[in-house]
């Protein structure tokens, strides 16, 4: 499968992911190596005197496990998944280790692009729910998709994509 | 240093960190090992006939980048930094094998909370830069700030806290 264009989609449609599991190497190794260097990230010691009282994920963390849940989920765009921004991104409650995250998405808008035929741009709500099906991040994202072949005219980057869409 | 509690924080108040240089293992690595796994973060080669034309960085390694450099910037809330979430985030240019990012915060609003004495939020939005100035990322973030200890009442847990702020 080639994956969806711009045509395949309409409002009110629904996709969804897998499950992962979050456990608490995966959150301290994130937060201590990688990204996000705070207490609560790190150690749970730490974490209990802080406003998270335990130890809890990176909301960048979190972020980037729905990116892969989305890419691995039935959302499947033709070409990739090109976000050009967000409208909304929310963290209504922090992820705990043990936690098993999964998707919902939700067109919300389609349409063309109005510089170029080749693309056009959805905006699509994707909620995160851990296993008790509690929000644990939304984000409202315009994602760039292509029209198919017949409609294409030439290529262009990313830049002038962004700025013209 | 304790850090900056909200009476701390104006309007127009800017903050900078240092730079940040990501080079072409690290950016496959996200992609592949980690989260992201499309063909214009992972390979050279797949990459060139895509949207961006060459290797670019996950958005979502930026914007994990962009917070560690923002909890090492001079932007030292007390306690820590805490998101309730963005009005606004956009990626209005890719970021390439290279790149030197740094940030640049500035508050665009302070209000303390509605319900709780003990905390506020700041509004800031932080442009991640390249090495040619040139914004790689823009995010406007809500921020949990705390007030003096003098002022505050009983802790509370970060769902009561995003969810009445």
């Amino acid at each position: 499968m080639i994956g969806r264009f711009l045509e395949d989609f309409a409002v009110g449609q629904t996709f969804r992911s897998g499950a992962e599991r979050i456990d608490k190497e995966r959150i301290k190794t994130f937060g201590a190596e990688l990204f996000d260097p705070q207490p609560f990230h790190l150690d749970e010691e730490a974490a209990r005197d802080t406003i998270f009282g335990g130890l809890a994920a990176s909301g960048w963390h979190t972020a980037a496990i729905t990116m892969r849940l989305l890419v691995e989920s039935d959302l499947k765009l033709a070409g990739a998944i090109v976000g050009a921004g967000a409208d909304e991104f929310r963290w209504p409650r922090p992820v705990r280790p043990g936690d098993e995250l999964r998707t919902e998405s939700e067109v919300l808008a389609v349409r063309p692009s109005r510089s170029r035929p080749d693309q056009g741009l959805i905006k699509v709500r994707t909620t995160t729910l851990n296993q008790h099906d509690e929000a644990i991040q939304i984000i409202i994202a315009n994602l760039l998709v292509r029209r198919p072949p017949t409609q294409r005219g030439k290529e262009t980057n990313i830049t002038e994509l962004v700025d013209r869409a």
